[in-house]
């Protein structure tokens, strides 16, 4: 009987990275980051304008002020402001230069190529470097690419990230009770969920996937272990029972068994074998076994697989029930309630870092909020 | 200015859900359930041994029982178990009769035909409808379909559930300073990350998108809006600055303009237009303000979509730190750090219906969790 620890230390320990490949930026969406993505510079890349305006020479003030161009996103302008005059700026331009500052285009009354500028105060720059210096990284190596992490990539011109090549699976389901879930069950017959699980489970890990049934075909399955997946999933036929011929089909077919049970529920007669650098699960027939053997423990070999990333990331959290303990270790179905939020920095809505970690979006009430008060947030991820 | 809360009901109000199909279940991942699923049957639908082993009559003490047959996960036998004789019987297997109980294998010792039970205690039996009851609610409506809801779905046969069709959407980006991301810019320009991130999030809420950059030429703006898609995503051009012209372009295709400005942050200038039962938003040209407006305004939109599903879900938790307020409301970008776990109601790793609500996997050491206590888990969704 393994413990999960021993497990997932063997997997880490044992299963080989797969190659990293570059990806277009439109197919890296939930693949694994594979290099740590630096800022190729300065972020933002110049003193920009953090709203629509005027540009106007700081401690200029005159009464009224003659607008004697403009600086629209894409221009790129330096200028020197002569007193009384104001360029309009629109944002995200270029600040024409130092000594400027800028005044909101709703604090401003114009008239007939004037303007006069109602309110004052706060430059309205977002300085060059200000959310992130050339070279810092931006996103580690070992990360799940989000919507967040693909917008900050494509802002600093990381279009062809390194990410883990596609993994190949295969799963097998083993068992005669087993029956396509679209029949109606006879006594003592069992829909087939696993197969639907294996493929949603996988869908989520980006995973490329054969799926069929054998039955208790022990010939079929030895057939089906003949490939060059990295991952072998067999479903049922893993528990101590007389018809149970997973294990011995894994011996016949190369693998070696390095898990045979593990001390955790649900799932405990898990399979663990090896083949070269190619790996096997004989999974517990339940769909809870499932469940939990995918997420807790195949999930680390894909993690492995990934070079290493940190899923299945083991997180802290509080009890809210309670519940009672067993002899063995267990792996309890639970729904999320309430969360800590960590607010991230960030400080105009130019800032692009933040977003690589962005997991959710706290609303802030125009009073603010405490440390340790309630708050509503929406997920993210 | 439109408040959060009114944009989400003029969205709720207003945008009407769009037809239900049918999906095979291999595809219906992701989707968005448009029907309670209900238990078509018991779960378990017959008693059944929770474990390998054998059945034996209750209360019977015999010192060796002789093994007279044997009932495999998809046997159904039924009989009644004489004095001194138990029926061999796999995990899964139907219960043979009432007055049964079954004794785990790794509680016998087998030889020649016979067998002695050293340990009896627990009936090792999962009944019939103790999971759920033919009728009770197993998924809700609105639910989007994870792993193990699509488990729980092939479980009960419902290999056909109803989902919203697939969500149609173009993406237009203006702004002559944008440039493709692979580029380096000039001074004043800046990479196109809302093409990659609108593509991420589209993924991941399942839309089928159409994308085009269009500079600032108003005739290629109103070219893109002249087709039948659910929803149109306007990049840049929403502010008050002079080249902005989404607004007019609205117009000029047959859009009513319903909002202008939202009172939130970052993502001020967003608009937000209707034709007919088509939608189009209007967003303020940072990435970090696109990242908010699509998960805080064009999730609600797509929400209604999908017929009222309550995404973007508003949740409750604890801010860890402080955060200053702004006049105008903020969504502030967060990562989750400590979360509450809800324990899920499960008995038998044959149980489940818990698949359909579980979002995290808590490890519950052998002396179990008392209420409030810290807890590691998993997340699985």
């Amino acid at each position: 009987m393994t413990n999960s620890d021993d497990v997932w230390r063997l997997l880490r320990d044992q299963v080989a990275a797969r190659e990293a490949v570059e990806c277009p930026l439109d197919q890296a969406f939930g693949r694994v980051l594979r290099e740590d993505v630096k800022a190729p510079e300065d972020q933002p890349a110049f003193d920009r304008s953090a709203v629509d305006g005027f540009a106007v020479r700081s401690g200029d003030t005159s009464e009224s002020f003659r607008i004697v161009g403009e600086i629209r996103a894409g221009d790129w302008k330096p200028s020197d402001l002569p007193i009384g005059e104001v360029l309009r700026i629109a944002t995200g331009g270029a600040i024409p230069g130092p000594g400027t500052e800028v005044v909101m285009l709703e604090d401003t009354v114009e008239d007939s190529g004037k303007v006069r500028l109602l309110r004052r105060g706060g430059d309205h720059i977002r300085r060059q470097g200000d959310d992130a210096k050339t070279g810092e990284v931006l996103i580690r190596a070992g990360t799940t690419l989000t919507d967040g992490c693909i917008a900050l990539l494509a802002s600093v011109g990381c279009t062809k990230p390194l990410v883990t090549r596609k993994l190949r699976a295969r799963h097998i389901v083993t068992g005669n009770e087993i029956i396509d879930p679209a029949h109606f069950p006879s006594p003592g017959q069992i829909r087939d969920a696993n197969s639907s699980l294996v493929a949603a489970w996988s869908a989520l890990h980006r995973l490329e996937l054969r799926q069929h049934r054998v039955g208790e075909n022990a010939e079929e399955l030895r057939a089906g272990m003949d490939g060059a997946e990295d991952l072998y999933l067999i479903s049922g036929g893993a528990s101590v029972g007389r018809y149970d011929f997973t294990e011995q089909v894994l011996r016949e077919t190369g693998f070696t068994l390095l898990v045979t049970k593990v001390n955790a529920r649900p799932g405990k007669p898990l399979l663990i074998a090896r083949r070269g650098e190619q790996w096997a699960f004989g999974l517990p027939g339940n769909p809870l076994s499932h469940f939990v053997c995918l997420h807790v423990f195949v999930a680390a070999a894909v993690a492995s697989m990934h070079g290493g990333a940190l899923r299945p990331e083991l997180l802290q959290g509080t009890c809210l029930d309670e519940v009672a303990g067993n002899p063995r270790e267990t792996w309890w179905p639970a729904d999320i309630e309430i969360s800590g939020l960590r607010p991230l920095r960030w400080a105009s809505s130019g800032d692009i870092t933040s977003l690589a970690r962005t997991r959710a979006l706290l609303r802030v009430p125009s009073f603010g909020l405490a440390v340790d008060c309630a708050a509503e947030f929406i997920r993210t991820t």
